[in-house]
Formats: structure tokens, C-alpha cells, sequence
């Protein structure tokens, strides 16, 4: 998917958020700023979003000199969805429909975006959280499920820290014998590395991968090797968040992607309304066709 | 009033907003916002937020060619408000309180703002003169009452193009012998020039000057000495807007300001909701010390 203009002022919002993040020191802000500006300027516009995201968190990561910007965000989030996870479960396994609910609860998750938002809180993802629990998500559950029909192992990409913890819920439902779990391979925006999923506990039931790049998303010619043979193989893929979407719309493939659309570059090109819970499956066309 | 680092990404969102008013033609969207973005990377960040969107609004007509990118946004807001105006200015007149009436409605008129908003609806500007006629503003009109008390003539400093047909509104229910009304002394952003001014009819009953600067807001280091004669002499500045507020809240002198507190740069500074309108007077505090 091509970068829109909208984009660019979006990412310069977000050097800004990140050095924000990591220290108090306005001198840094400006100069995180002014250089991340500075490669806007510059940068080529037929990438997608999260190609130019990476590039940009890059630089902030070089111009303070710091690993992990996003770090005690990350830990923030982590703790909260853990405390959350408990009664979430519980609501699950009460539910009329486990699978259904534990899918708006993992899209729910996608809230903990700060790739979009320059801030999420608590209140915003707990808002959300009753949001996806009450609206009509009949279809897209529906459509999920289809997704799912004859599935053996499936590969599922996660995207933000936090949101990964609603993602094992949803995991814990899949009728699939097995489950691996991808994430990052080093820290950008929030997303999930693999110390991220051990903090969440998801390394203790599942095998979980990273697929060696550092883009917010999955840009496959960016990922290790390995982990592009496990993309390719797998029977069936699927892609958490916005990141994903924007990389890995094009891409061929067997690929169910569940995400929050929660930015105006998005929802122009789907036509949806802000905020609304997409899923959205590759294989949906053919296996109509073929229905 | 200082920029905040926040601003900088607002403008570069706005110098394309700008492009897009101008031109559909997506290269020079593109070119636009580059040029913007190389020059803010660059920009002196101890300037207020007008005289950096002064800049940047030089540039983007620079680049495009165009003397005015919103010459057609602001023919729109014109026709639109005095279009409303008749009805307005009735509903005004049946008020037990004209004075007070009026101002709600030219408080709500700063909603056309496009130096701070990508776009503005007419459903927009709607909802906010709703809301302007409704919400609790007896102290701030009150304030703006007790800054009028015993003042001969007033300098109006005008903000955007459509709300001076409010504004007018406003000054024909000054109690004072003599008002001058202020525009910007060449087009910039939505703002309010002598072309837009008689276009509203202004011109016809009051004397309009201009202030020779192509800033959007009052920055008195850019004006004609006409106009800065002017506005030492004059017993009360009644100021409209947000860039006026953002140029003028440091200089000395007898000014109300009058705005809507659009963006979190402003929120932030004087600790309200976004959205709220505001009366400030510098001269409060003396008045009421002697009081």
C-alpha cells in the first residue's frame, strides 16, 4: 500500500511523540524533530507507510542514542492487558460464542497503537474494549471463521505490545493444531519483540519467531529468510493491525487480516468509517467462488 | 507567544491542505509539502506560530505560483455567512441581551478557520453557532461589557474571510462613536483582506484599513506604520482569533481578545477544553483593581 501525502506530517507528529517519550529534554525534542523533518523531505514516497515509519523511527532511535523509545509504554501496556486478560478469559469461556468474542477482544487490542496515536490511555483502550463487545460484528466474524474452515497451522503475525496479550486469547480459541506467533525482530513504535511476547507469557505455549526486521509492519523483503519460508508455508496467515494491512495487503497469499481502522489514510482507501474493526480475508473471493 | 515543536507538524499538514485547496494535480501536492518541510526543518523555532505559518504560506503561493491557494474556500464562507446574517442579526435584535448575543455569535464565527482546522463543513460552522448561542459565557461577556465601559473608539483587528460578516454583526452593537476594522495587508491562509472586507460589505459603513503584513495574526514588526500608529492610539483593540491572541498576548495596550481555543498548543497554555470560547482583557486586572 503507497504512502499518502497525509502521512508525512503524521510521521514528523510521531518523531516528536517518540523523543517524548524517552526524555523530558526539549533541546532533544527539536533536534529529534528537526532532523526527522529534514529526512521527510527527502524520502521516497512510493514506500508504504511503515517503510518510511521504520526509516524514520530509525533516525529517532540514532539522533538520542536510544534502543527503545517506546520501552516503559510498552511495560505500561503489558501490565495493564495483563491485569485485564483474567476477566477477558473468563468472558470468553462464558460466551455463547468464545471464538467471536475472543476476535473483538483481539481487535479491541489494536487500540494500543502509538504508530497512530500520538497517546493511547487506559480509559481510551478500556472505552474501546465495551465498544468491540457491543457493536454488529456479525459478518467479519463470520468471515473469520471461514478463514479458519480445514486450517492446520497458521502463522499469526502480531503487531503492538499489549495488544498481543488480547492476542492470546484469541489464539487460545483457534481450532488450528498448530500456532506459531511472529513478531518483531527489534524494537520500533511499540510494536511486539520477543521479549515483549515472554513479558506477556505467550513464549511459554507457543513457539514464537521474529521476523528480523525492524519495520512496523511486515515488509517481507526486509525479513530474515527464515522467517519468509515460514510465511510462505504456513496454511494460513494472520495479520494483526494496521502495519500488517499496509504491508502485506498486496502481497499473495492466504492472509485474514484483523485490525482497527484508526487513521483517515486508511478509511479512504477501505471507505469505512474511523475506529470501525476490520476483517478483511485474501481468500474470501475464491472461496466464495468455489462455495 | 512561543511555537510549540507541535506546530511544526500541523504546518506542514497545512501547507499541503493549502496545496490541495489550489491545485488537484498531485505532484504539486507533493512538491509543496517537501518544500515546506525542508524550510520548517530549518524554520527559527522562537518564533510564534504565526509568524512560522507566515512563512511557510509564503512558500507554498512561491511554489505553486497561486497569490491565493484559498481564494475559493473563502468566496464559499463569505456568501455562506451572509447568508446567515440576516436571520442572525434579527435574532439579535429580539435578544434581552444584544450586546451579548452578538458576541456569541462572532465568537462562533472564528470556527472558519482554516489556519488551524484542514477543512471546515458548513455543518461545522452550524454546530458552532449553535453551541455559541447556548453554552454559559456570562462572564466572559461580562468581561468583554467591562472592557467597553467608557472607550470612544475601537481598532477591530478582523481574523479570517466569513467570520468578518459576524463580526459586524458584533461591531453594530458597540457602544462606541467610532470603530475602525483591521484586515491582513495581503492574502494569507483564509484570512480577512480589503477584497474580502468589502465583499462582505464592511466597507460600506465602516472605515477598514489594512496592516500591511501578510502574517495570519498581528505581528506589529511586519506592519505598516500606518497601521501600528493606529493601534498605539486607539483606546481599546478588540482582537479576533487565534493568531491575533498568539501575537499580541505579549505586547502591551488595552485588547480584548476574542477566539475560539482551537488546537492543545493554546488549550495547553491557558489550561481550557478544546473548543471553548474565550475572552481575554489585558486590562482586567488593573480595572478591577481600581473597581
Amino acid at each position: 500500500m503507497k504512502t499518502s501525502l497525509d502521512c508525512i506530517p503524521c510521521l514528523a507528529r510521531h518523531a516528536l511523540s517518540a523523543a517524548r517519550m524517552a526524555t523530558d529534554d526539549e533541546q532533544v525534542h527539536e533536534r529529534v524533530l528537526r532532523e526527522a523533518i529534514g529526512a521527510l523531505s527527502q524520502i521516497d514516497m512510493a514506500a508504504s507507510p511503515p517503510v518510511m515509519a521504520q526509516q524514520i523511527h530509525r533516525l529517532v532511535r540514532q539522533v538520542m542514542g536510544v534502543d527503545d523509545p517506546y520501552q516503559s509504554v510498552k511495560q505500561r501496556f503489558t501490565q495493564l492487558a495483563l491485569e485485564l486478560s483474567g476477566p477477558l478469559r473468563e468472558r470468553i469461556a462464558a460466551s455463547d460464542d468464545p471464538l467471536g468474542t475472543a476476535l473483538r477482544i483481539a481487535l479491541a487490542g489494536n487500540a494500543i497503537d502509538f504508530g497512530v496515536y500520538a497517546d493511547v490511555s487506559e480509559a481510551d483502550l478500556q472505552r474501546t474494549l465495551d465498544r468491540a463487545l457491543k457493536v454488529p460484528l456479525e459478518a467479519e466474524i463470520a468471515t473469520f471463521r471461514q478463514a479458519l474452515l480445514g486450517v492446520s497451522d497458521v502463522l499469526f503475525l502480531a503487531d503492538n505490545t499489549g495488544e498481543i496479550v488480547f492476542d492470546r486469547l484469541l489464539i487460545e480459541q483457534l481450532p488450528c493444531p498448530q500456532v506459531t506467533v511472529a513478531v518483531r525482530g527489534a524494537p520500533v513504535i511499540n510494536d511486539a519483540t520477543r521479549e515483549d511476547a515472554e513479558t506477556a507469557g505467550l513464549t511459554d505455549r507457543y513457539e514464537v519467531i521474529d521476523n528480523g526486521s525492524d519495520g512496523p509492519g511486515t515488509i517481507l523483503t526486509d525479513c530474515s529468510a527464515a522467517f519468509v519460508r515460514r510465511f510462505e508455508q504456513a496454511s494460513l496467515i494472520i495479520a494483526k493491525g494496521q502495519g500488517n494491512y499496509e504491508t502485506l495487503s498486496d502481497v499473495a497469499g492466504n492472509i485474514v487480516f484483523l485490525f482497527m481502522a484508526k487513521c483517515t489514510v486508511i478509511t479512504s482507501r477501505l471507505g469505512c468509517p474511523i475506529d470501525t474493526f476490520q476483517v478483511h480475508w485474501t481468500g474470501q473471493g475464491s472461496r466464495e467462488e468455489g462455495a
